[in-house]
């Protein structure tokens, strides 16, 4: 079981290995109430991406201290609220090299919902910050999120997102978000390997579109492919904020389906 | 003036974002007594890096810190120790967009001086691990270090170092030194532009040898140069721990001469 500190209580010891070196994961969890949207979705992929970083923890004492958490927080059935859990690796070790059979420390906070996306669609750019990915690291919602961060100081006024590309120039994800584009030919995604973070509502949707028949092709994604007459709408998927169609991207007015948005219905994920 | 925390004391807020994202960077420097090796060099990287990221600091306020911490951790002349500075944006913000204005955090802390590497050479290999370098982040020791993380996991027993190689099979660094490869041409260390993290002592030395009349060539190196027969050495580079020459790599037998190390006084660069 890992060391659990609540964050209205204190921070983590000064030696912990997720701030010395982002030596940890984590995951914000959009909850109602007691309950949690996708919620054992983001415990498996907290517990599965825990133990490729060799961060040892069972989806039972996380599941445990969400319990406690819901206890410590109480809220009305209707109020929305995010938990946030970030697991680090532990404190100490020489150096980058962890001690063997650390234990791990989690800290626990709650933080108000933030205000939801327009449904009748969001303004996106491009990105100046080029994204690298680990082959290694690929996916993992991990506490090195600097790239992200540094993209993120050029959401200003009323843009909403900006879209990362890779060294070869394929359109990858948003800060935030994972991205999904509706062509003739189907439903297009970069693939998990590709991604920084692989999503819950993306790893959701995609299952919920192929288990309704459609086409999902797990491919690369050009900006031609976004700005030019094959795309038949781009959404951006977070867990927290949902489905966001995307109508303006780049100063091109994109096509703004919103039939996708009406597939996901929160109350219905609530675990 | 960054919020100053001394990690003997307390450790930094629940919400820094530090923790949550490796917003921020550090600097660890050998300190003998009251003075720190190379200690200009590494608080004007500090700084110039810290611009880099958009976090205000200034070379005055670092120098302050140092002064104090000093006094905090008085130490005899001859007694090395090391001194870590982590600077962070601060803590909140709306996820990755940090607020504007924000007032950074600085958590100072001191540590023992780790075991010195054999002068006669060290056991060295390559890494399982591949090395990924953001071009706007390339050099700076920032937060983010979950790939050194990662492939420290692979230093044990005699093992000294393992090096690290990017998407194209270019060596570039190892887990915490910069390399430095002596060919019959000269001097050959990969450019700055795509190290990870750019190293004070990396610089100083360079500096020292342009300043001797010695050719120095930063390109990048390939496995087969350190391997092969215009090797006439390899050294790893690490301000706390010195010019160390390797004298096995990968099985592969590598000639050894510490003349370089010679060059390298600690006690001369004391500030």
């Amino acid at each position: 079981m890992p060391h659990v500190f609540w964050a209205d209580e204190q921070g983590l010891p000064a030696t912990d290995r997720g701030l010395a070196y982002g030596d940890g994961l984590f995951e914000t969890i959009r909850m109602q109430g007691r309950q949690g949207l996708l919620l054992s979705r983001h415990l498996a992929r907290l517990t599965r991406d825990a133990a490729r970083l060799g961060i040892p923890v069972s989806r039972r004492d996380l599941q445990s201290v969400c319990a406690r958490a819901v206890e410590r927080w109480p809220r009305s059935d209707d109020e929305g609220w995010v938990l946030k859990l970030t697991l680090t690796r532990g404190a100490g070790g020489r150096g980058y090299r962890a001690d063997p059979g650390m234990t791990p420390n989690l800290l626990v906070s709650a933080a108000p919902l933030p205000p939801m996306p327009d449904p009748a669609g969001v303004v996106a750019d491009f990105s100046r910050v080029p994204l690298t990915v680990n082959p290694l690291l690929a996916g993992i919602k991990s506490l090195n999120r600097l790239e992200q961060v540094m993209a993120a100081q050029d959401i200003q006024g009323s843009l909403f997102e900006v879209l990362m590309s890779n060294a070869r120039g394929e359109l990858v994800e948003g800060t935030r978000t994972n991205v999904l584009l509706k062509t003739s030919l189907g439903w297009v995604t970069p693939p998990a390997s590709t991604l920084a973070v692989a999503g819950v509502l993306r790893e959701w949707l995609l299952e919920r579109l192929r288990a309704r028949g459609e086409p999902v092709l797990e491919q690369p994604i050009t900006m031609a492919d976004v700005t030019g007459p094959e795309c038949q709408g781009l959404f951006l998927l977070n867990s927290v904020l949902g489905v966001v169609p995307v109508r303006t991207l780049a100063d091109h007015d994109l096509p703004v389906d919103t039939g996708l948005a009406t597939i996901f219905n929160p109350l219905e994920l609530l675990e």
